[in-house]
């Protein structure tokens, strides 16, 4: 029994290849490999362990390279329930050199049969506490949609923890639909998914399709959050540049880690901004270094006291 | 104890995405993934058990990819014998669609450690047979060089076994130095490893460098075979047309199931001539299809009797 269960439906071994220039129909030497626990889910998982918030990863794996990702969230003292797949679980290529953006390869990732996903909601009822949190986050396995992440949605509620989605596609609505307790989307799946053509649009579409409450990451536009209460916008911590990838992860650890501890909303807000503003800070995604969080809360003045975003871990 | 041994010294796991359309900057969806156990040696040990004849596969394997492999390995039948190292056995990622060259991602692989290189050739002097063969084939890892060629070939000989060597740069150089029974380098490597500017002359630097005979794969121009008692030319089989990638390692597998059958050197380069076919008609690098081989064979008029290069297995 967890405060925080974090379901990560497609885990990824995330490599990025550091090259002298990217070219294509060339044979192109990688100079460095760096290797990574990746998937949304495993970012968010990682803040939490960060911060010291107790958390137990869910995830299918399967092969050498799902082997790997265990071997590696043992190594971090992140602790696992993983369900074995047949098939490898996916790698995503990111190749990167001085010139050109990145480009990114992402692998679609093994098929999870009916049996693997009664398993992970099985897992989910059995491990997830009673007021405690579940995070479903990152893009889905082939050939899953609303009935899979339906399901993981209710097996959240079942064991009575609050639940947390964000996941893209058809699988936004249905956990809409299934009742969620919290959608993170970003602006443009959160369009994508409704077809609103506008962000206000789309979030009232997902709240009318039954969830409870929507927050959405905008970069340094801040945070736009909105239930049956009402609306909120939180300012970004200003000043932040780097690498937004996984800042939204950092956010989202931000919202689960202030539930697990029955903070109220608007100190779910403040940790979701100085956690998204920690990742920006870092250049690996899914990463948050606890030494920079006090000096980022203190940028957000006007707004209520710091409230301990940087005061974790706490007993 | 085996007719032939097989050493890989920077074994990979090869993977092949298909996308519809490469770019540089963009995040590409992958539409199928094609995985299979690579290295120059590994192709060279897969065609000779396709043949029949025995072979052990030697290499150092690590992490998630390194299990993969061994088990891949498994699953084919391939007998094998592993040094176990630190880090990941690295991984090729070759880009495809149906527009642009195929763009070829190639990791360093780890570096082996002074203990690991001895286990390797304590490996090949328990392992390898008295009148066997030990083939070396395949890129080297980062960091070895002159000295780790030269102590495979001596460990081959003080197991009584003749030594073939496919690798490139200095590696070459040293196996030739270390007495090597016969390199088989294609026409640039030999040109690049001697700096010789013409075939003919880098063959003849290998063979004054100490190697004992040098047969150079030059695909639809056939086989070059030098040695101290002359030079002969053998032609390719004609009309083959298709994937010309691994059709050099399925040729030298040739001319290590003629030497393992203690057949005369004609014969060698006539199985070398047939598998490079061969292989060339299969679109997975280090495939042979037997079936193929007796046409194959029948396209080579005017010269020895087949001599069952397609008869295989022998008992």
């Amino acid at each position: 029994m967890t405060p925080v269960t974090v379901v990560t439906p497609n885990p990824a071994v995330d490599l990025t290849y550091r090259v002298d220039r990217q070219r294509i129909g060339r044979t192109v030497r990688v100079r460095e490999v760096l290797r990574r626990a990746g998937g949304k889910g495993l970012n968010v998982a990682r803040v939490l362990h960060t911060l010291g918030v107790e958390v137990l990863a869910v995830q299918p794996l399967g092969g050498g390279a799902g082997a790997w990702v265990a071997g590696e969230l043992a190594a971090q003292g992140i602790r696992t329930d993983s369900v074995p797949v047949e098939g490898e679980t996916r790698s995503t290529v990111t190749v990167v050199d001085d010139v050109e953006h990145p480009t990114v390869l992402t692998e679609p990732g093994p098929v999870l049969d009916a049996g693997t996903w009664a398993a992970l909601c099985e897992r989910v009822r059995i491990r997830c506490a009673a007021g405690g949190v579940l995070v479903v986050s990152g893009s889905l396995p082939p050939g899953a949609g609303a009935g899979q992440v339906a399901g993981l949605v209710a097996a959240g509620h079942e064991a009575g923890a609050r639940v947390v989605v964000d996941v893209s596609g058809p699988g936004l609505l249905a956990a809409a639909a299934a009742g969620a307790d919290l959608l993170t989307p970003n602006a443009e799946e959160a369009r994508e998914a409704t077809g609103a053509a506008d962000l206000e649009a789309a979030v009232h579409r997902l709240l009318g399709a039954g969830a409870r409450g929507v927050v959405v990451s905008r970069g340094t536009a801040g945070l736009l959050a909105v239930d049956g209460q009402g609306r909120c916008e939180h300012p970004a911590v200003p000043g932040v540049a780097g690498n937004p990838t996984g800042a939204g992860d950092a956010a989202t650890a931000g919202i689960a880690a202030a539930w697990a501890r029955q903070a109220p909303p608007e100190v779910a807000l403040r940790w979701a901004a100085v956690l998204g503003a920690a990742a920006v800070l870092r250049p690996s995604a899914g990463e948050v270094d606890p030494a920079d969080l006090p000096a980022l809360a203190a940028r957000l003045p006007g707004l209520p006291a710091p409230l301990q975003p940087f005061s974790l871990p706490v007993p």
